[in-house]
């Protein structure tokens, strides 16, 4: 697997054996969408219908295979989960609808189920219809290859990549009420966006036993601090989603173990969040910014996801220039309550500006710091509370400008 | 002049001679705050108390002089608006607005009149004292070189500059009763904002006649349309001020006449607004964005700005790039209500999505366009209502990021 950027490497996928919950197989196949002739549709099918939960993306022109999935979950009775990259099926007006429905009937005949049992993501360009004839043979192809070995949930992982520079698994084990539950999770996506392209998208696979009510809840609240918590450009995508599937068949978790889940799959989707930041467009350092003394966590979350946005505050961050008055005063700008004379930053451990007041620190061997490292630990107290929030974003580079600018017909 | 920009060429200030208000003298002089020796300490003095309305930064991180100005306005009783360039007195602590304040004393005692009749607007680095030793001495200076000529309106106008490539001034003339009155008006800004600079500001001149109260009103409904519908990279500074000096002494005007001069006052705040956009750094194509179709004008407004604001839209702008679908999906991401299925497009008069359906158009045709025009008009109607708003943005480039992540200690 080819991963040629250097702030990826400092992201890692975990180096531990993959452990694959049962009851799942997976496939990855080419059937031409991309014209790279790289994999392009994945697969996953569960031995019998399971629970599943899904987030969706918050924009309101949303792509067909969203409305279609949104409308199936929460279930207790899923069975496959279909995915194409190379083609977002955005913005393609009834017919777009026709097509993601016609390719989840065609899965449900092989997978024996109902068509509501099939959820389907797409990710690519926006604008341009399926190629119907390619996804059909398809649709055959990756059903023929299911496995429910590594190889085959790695080449289902391989093939919704886009402009990824690398495939985002996660898989852990844990032990809970003297039993062994198992997650494997797989994510896309170059930041929230990619160049006439669209959408993050992660599948999170577990053989724990859960309701559907609880599935649904965990998945709202593992996402808002975590996929949620990130952005390469704040650009929201017609096609974002994130599923839950879980297989378990007896008593389901609740109490400690069912927080235990919880805590462990919000975690791994930390870990699977800053993998796309750290992939994002150009990018060449991830900024963690911890915004504290809030009114609360979500006025906390809102200043710290206005300076992770703010282009002068990731262009900063791309120089290793400890320059703290843009990150103040976009701080300012929220539109959240802060008091001016109790605001206190640090970058990188170096404590800068204090109840409002600059302090002298040396800004050379800050930079130099800056520059060594590939995440930068914003630390930002606002003086208004007890709320808090952790946000990830890339920073801003002439790579990522030029990437989203060169346009040839 | 120097002015080595292609882009600031197709949006020059008026060519006509200059018009300046009876009752006002001007003045610039270099002073050595900027280590380039430029001009950095700028004054307007009217030969009576004049009224005044001020329009300030919404930022809740604001410079001691935008406190002490906004203290100050609206007033019947100014006297004088002193500026320096080259330090923003922003984040200073409680320091930052003693220099304030002592500055304003001191030309309140050259000038002859109440501290409170004294305004100041400073721009530059954020977090550095004032250097009040050079800024006494430059008050003396340039107090002792006003006049009421043309060459001391432009002196007064190039000493508020930081980045800018280009001095910006209008003036203009008209006929209201019988009389004739002028406005002459200067702003400064390469866009909102600039590397380690805070500060959009502007002050606007006339000789007309109108009450405290309207001379508030209009300002700020001026500055909605013109100044506050601009964005290089939606980082909203410290110290941006907007002054209205009005010197007038007979009756005030009111009805068809005022509704005239304010028609005539936004005309010129457009102008200079957009000034300021192509003056953005690294700018090569002002976005115009008109909005239609909105429930309301604010929330056109909104969706306008949601728009302009996106680096990816931002970035095909830069790159003669029409690709169309990150403008709408930019829009649907607003928060506003928006019809999906009657959302168009046009891009440089050209249709290219048509209620919520792709059109078939000639995008390498298209491109070239763009790329061979000064401003990209898109016209998107999202269906929902009767609301409109026009926004002005720069587009994205490379230089911008340079610029803004270049940092040498």
């Amino acid at each position: 697997m080819e991963n040629s950027k250097p702030i990826l490497q400092a992201f890692p996928m975990s180096d531990s054996p993959l452990s694959l919950p049962r009851g799942f197989r997976f496939a990855g196949a080419t059937c031409g969408i991309k014209a790279s002739g790289k994999p392009d549709v994945s697969l996953i099918v569960s031995d019998h219908p399971v629970v599943a939960a899904g987030v969706y993306t918050t924009n309101q022109i949303v792509a067909a295979p969203v409305v279609l999935s949104r409308s199936r979950t929460p279930s207790a009775a899923v069975r496959a989960v279909l995915t194409n990259s190379g083609c977002a099926n955005a913005c393609t007006g009834d017919q777009g609808m026709e097509d993601a429905k016609s390719s989840s009937a065609q899965l449900a005949a092989l997978v024996g189920c109902d068509e509501s049992g099939v959820l389907v993501m797409s990710t690519g360009v926006i604008g341009k219809r399926l190629p119907m004839e390619k996804i059909r043979t398809g649709i055959e192809q990756v059903h023929g290859k299911l496995a429910g070995d590594d190889a085959a949930f790695v080449d289902a992982a391989e093939a919704i990549r886009t402009t990824d520079a690398a495939r985002k698994t996660e898989t852990c084990e844990l032990a809970l009420g003297g039993k062994t539950i198992r997650i494997a999770a797989m994510a896309k996506g170059a930041g929230m966006i990619a160049p006439n392209m669209a959408t993050m998208l992660s599948v999170m696979c577990t053989d724990a036993s859960i309701t559907q009510d609880d599935a649904q809840a965990i998945l709202t609240r593992v996402a808002n601090v975590s996929f949620n918590r990130v952005s390469v450009d704040g650009h929201t995508s017609t096609n974002d989603t994130l599923l839950l599937l879980a297989s378990g068949t007896d008593e389901p978790l609740s109490g400690d173990a069912l927080a235990e889940f919880e805590a462990e799959l919000t975690k791994l989707a930390i870990n699977l969040a800053k993998q796309l930041v750290a992939d994002g467009e150009g990018a060449t350092h991830v900024m963690q910014i911890h915004v504290f003394g809030a009114e609360s966590d979500a006025s906390a979350e809102v200043i710290a996801k206005t300076v992770a946005a703010s282009p002068l505050v990731k262009c900063a961050i791309t120089g290793g220039d400890p320059n703290w008055g843009r990150i103040v005063s976009a701080a300012g700008y929220a539109g959240e309550p802060l008091q001016p004379a109790k605001v206190s930053l640090s970058v990188c451990g170096q404590a800068i500006y204090e109840n409002g007041t600059p302090l002298d620190f040396d800004a050379a061997s800050l930079s130099r710091t800056m520059k060594g490292q590939p995440q930068i630990d914003v630390e930002l107290c606002v003086g208004s509370g007890e709320g808090e929030a952790t946000y990830w974003s890339s920073d801003l580079t002439t790579e990522y400008v030029r990437f989203n600018s060169e346009y040839t017909t």
